[in-house]
């Protein structure tokens, strides 16, 4: 849980799994409530930010060592979290963010294969116990996340990954439900878009009926 | 001392003790001793870190938070060792490089005030135990080397900072040098450059001749 007067929501999965859809869905369900919803994006959500983030999907770097691509991704974040997450949190807002510190553990500590241990002891310079109160990590077995993210134009640095990638990504991501059940709620994205949503939808209740904060 | 083959050698000091006229210098005092040397820069060095660089000058980005500006140097230094630096060490050679972790260690720990604590773990996990076998820190009175940094063009981001982030920067570098005087050499740059550059030589020759390896 946040310190902060506000709440922090994050969505997670591997590509094609649906975030941009749904989180406009989850602000939906918190704005009928009344709430001041912020939707953000990492890596992005700043201006430096979102220059990082070109820096990260350019095809130009595909040279790029992992230990920068980790640093870029957590030098993106600590912009968000000072210019944006803390004031959002601290004004009392709900902040709704697509993927966060559980992208990095499933994309570069699984993906990349540098291990849980050497992302945490980033996550923990860089925002201590800044962790969200609540995470839906949208799964969806890889080829049809895949199979779905192939029907845009065209693929970025990490879309061009193969497929034993997204294997290590999505398994990683399970992973991490595993050990922290009560925040990191998975929901099954392998239906058509409504029944996703009444899925969401139930968790979202569930958890906004059941927290206490 | 580095593990590899190579030799590692930083020159540091703050904006205008004439790091970029006395790399040259010493570059010159390798190659007429027959080494083969790389001269490469920070942050930089690197496709990835010449990008990184032009982020972290841009005046645009005035609004970066510390912690950003740390991962962005680290970052761009991360890229640089695995793509520039221990190849080079590996293949024998000798990589004299303009500023390296002392100056994260000066500007961000000293001048922004991070702390030498917090930027001695990131140093950790970017780079464990690759550190210069020589440090040649260029001093010079912080009014002094303003005046000569002020002859150029435009200054950019960190070349506007006041004086006050300078006289902290120095302080920092000197605190460095007397934590590991056998590293660091401190060079007096109060002089007309042949003084100093006959001082460089005098210090390339005493460390050239006595060190063991």
């Amino acid at each position: 849980m946040t310190a902060a007067a506000g709440h922090f929501i994050t969505l997670e999965g591997i590509e094609g799994v649906g975030k941009t859809t749904n989180i406009e869905f989850v602000r939906g369900l918190l704005e009928a409530r009344g709430l001041e919803v912020i939707v953000t994006r990492e890596p992005g959500g700043t201006p430096l930010g979102e220059e990082i983030r070109e820096l990260l999907l350019d095809h130009r770097h595909d040279a790029m060592s992992a230990d920068a691509e980790l640093l870029l991704m957590f030098a993106a974040r600590a912009q968000h979290i000072a210019q944006v997450i803390r004031p959002a949190l601290a004004a009392g807002k709900w902040v709704l963010c697509d993927r966060y510190t559980d992208a990095t553990f499933a994309y570069q500590g699984g993906g990349r294969g540098l291990g849980f241990e050497r992302v945490a002891r980033l996550a923990d310079w860089v925002h201590h116990d800044l962790w969200p109160d609540l995470t839906l990590l949208l799964d969806l077995p890889v080829a049809a996340g895949l199979e779905r993210a192939g029907r845009r134009n065209s693929a970025d640095r990490f879309e061009r990954e193969r497929s034993d990638f997204f294997e290590r990504v999505r398994d990683a991501y399970l992973r991490l439900a595993q050990r922290e059940p009560r925040r990191v709620r998975i929901v099954a994205a392998d239906a058509p878009l409504e029944q996703v949503q009444a899925r969401l939808r139930a968790v979202m209740t569930e958890w906004l009926t059941t927290r206490i904060d």
